[in-house]
């Protein structure tokens, strides 16, 4: 397999963007990507997504988004994995690369969740409907279970939950794409409406539209159109059990775990090398979780590391510098491409505020439901 | 890239399959497959399907069935490419076996219709939301001009529609797994319920649960498992035009004969050498149109080929033995791989009474939505 590289980056502003329809924010990301790059043509595309059909009624999204990008006949699929349907649609951009098949692909996503009037509903088909919606739990109430769960376990509280929120709400104040530019404190978390018990709202990502892409070549491409290049070290994906009861342990997510070893076996780095990390904050529990299951603490310590700090963008590893899904926004098929988009600014040295010092490897993750998917990436500038 | 082999078939029977789970008739289908293909592992899976949302309220497919075929934590992802999401799926799996990533790899497809009332708005869901469903078109409206305008500027008849329903209803009556095993006459197609004129019940492919299920693997892996190879000869995907009123032509589908044309090219052969042929005649003057854009007869000849008895199972290049989506049925997602099943039973001499006599080249074509998308593979027996 070819080395492979991502030299190309774009997005919307991510909020409620009520005057632009789902095919006009994925082709505004698209073109911003496809600038970005400076190539003149893409060989094949790959749109993520979770459920437009039930979002805003229209599916084949592969079809109609490369129409209204006007680069027909190329192929273009429509890749689902929940709330990993970016990870997975890069995934496949970057195997499609690594296989020869193609040299420059677009790896896109996009949702437009704030069409409809009941998106817990919608995200809920990311559960197994038989045996864990059709009784009554959504999103929320599951990741609450793991919530008490955790907390009961390992003697966590309330307040190391509220930390993460006000950190990512921190680092979301500093991007200029974020759906909230706003500092909170602990008090506003701990005391914001009730939504499932530990859970408020402020422990909870938003509902988003918002549209990203980015250009994956071939690494003889990329030394052509880019002087600082930033590789794919590691690409992996793992499944797990899509119900919460099918489970040994509702702290810890195997297939995290397992994506995890994967990449850093494929990229020959340990947690410690990775300089800077995207995570899937869907709810605060899921950051702290993630963040032991990446190996970056240990199994129980995560929460008391969030409310030391050592997660903030000044720490050795920051986690979700980009404000995180908490406050960048959650437009769900748009929101692992949004990830790789940031550590891209991190490895460039174009973050900004944000900016991480001497960033080098950077790492996404990403997972779908309750994890019963997962899509971990590592990139390195070289 | 590395040669690829299908080296396992499993599917369901096809029709209102009102007993079994959109869950439980996809696991029939992978099991079979698998046994089929004497594998004790996969590495990864596709899950083709175009809306499992909209029909049962099931997203994440990937890992859905990942979870409950028990082959976690493999990487399972979901495709979407409204009818053509089997083929699709397949190429993904094709592309990830090729390049080397995986060995074995499995590609399926599912959809399960029957459980909702809004079936037809549902695949609507395929078309141009903004610019033909809301103004009230759907797919038998949309086939319906092409239709018209086909007999218009080709001078073609209804019997010569009818032709093509007859002979798939001939075939499906040989197929085991059809939905109708019932023979059918010019007269009844004729008429048949008006659905949109000129398009009558019998003209089109009716609703229906189903899932099918292929292994792919590298050729390594073939010669260990299988005497009589079937290799992956080309494999090309393209998009097209979502919308009807942007092309040129109703006549011809430039998707279809781009993809075909790339197919030939990398298989290195021309229509002629092709034995045996599935397509999708999701409606009568699907099949005629796209017969024509493969290069099988020419520009305005298809119709006058089908009542003349030149694509039945008897004849030089048989089209649709496997009694075509009209008989054998159209569950969207597992349409495509139902057509690679049967050319893989022609191009293994195993299918029965369809059997076409030394078939040792196929192709199978897929598309969505009136084009929009278009997914065409060569097989060989080697």
């Amino acid at each position: 397999m070819r080395d492979v590289a991502v030299i190309g980056i774009g997005m919307t502003q991510f909020g409620e963007l009520w005057g632009k329809s789902l095919k006009d924010i994925f082709v505004e990301a698209a073109l911003k990507a496809t600038e970005d790059s400076g190539v003149d043509h893409i060989d094949s595309m790959y749109v993520g997504a979770m459920s437009s059909g039930l979002f805003v009624g229209q599916e084949h999204l592969g079809a109609v988004m490369a129409d209204y990008l006007a680069v027909t006949p190329i192929p273009a699929t429509h890749i689902e994995s929940a709330c990993a349907s970016g990870g997975a649609a890069f995934r496949q951009a970057y195997l499609e690369v690594a296989s020869g098949a193609s040299d420059i692909v677009l790896a896109g996503g996009v949702e437009k969740m704030t069409d409809t009037s009941d998106v817990t509903e919608v995200l809920a088909t990311a559960a197994d409907q038989e045996y864990e919606v059709f009784h009554g739990v959504t999103f929320p109430g599951l990741y609450a279970l793991m919530a008490n769960a955790y907390m009961h376990q390992y003697k966590a509280t309330r307040e190391q939950l509220a930390a993460v929120a006000v950190k990512n709400h921190r680092n979301g104040a500093k991007n200029p794409n974020a759906q909230y530019r706003n500092e909170i404190t602990p008090e506003q978390v701990m005391t914001s409406t009730m939504v499932a018990d530990p859970l408020r709202l402020l422990d909870c990502s938003p509902v988003s539209d918002g549209a990203a892409a980015v250009i994956v070549a071939s690494m003889d491409v990329a030394k052509k159109m880019k002087k600082n290049l930033i590789r794919v070290k590691a690409s992996a994906q793992t499944s797990g059990t899509i119900a919460l009861h099918s489970r040994e342990s509702f702290t810890t997510l195997p297939s995290v775990v397992r994506a995890a070893e994967k990449t850093y076996t494929m990229a020959g780095v340990t947690p410690d090398q990775i300089n800077v990390v995207e995570v899937h904050d869907c709810f605060t529990i899921a950051e702290i979780i993630v963040s032991e299951d990446l190996g970056f603490f240990e199994k129980g310590k995560g929460a008391e590391a969030a409310e030391k700090g050592l997660t903030s963008i000044e720490c050795k590893r920051p986690i979700n510098t980009s404000g995180g899904l908490k406050a960048k926004g959650h437009p769900v098929g748009a929101t692992w491409i949004a990830q790789i988009i940031e550590i891209y600014e991190q490895l460039s040295g174009t973050a900004g505020e944000r900016q991480v010092k001497n960033a080098r490897i950077g790492m996404t993750q990403n997972m779908g439901g309750t994890g019963a998917s997962c899509v971990i990436h590592i990139l390195e500038a070289i």
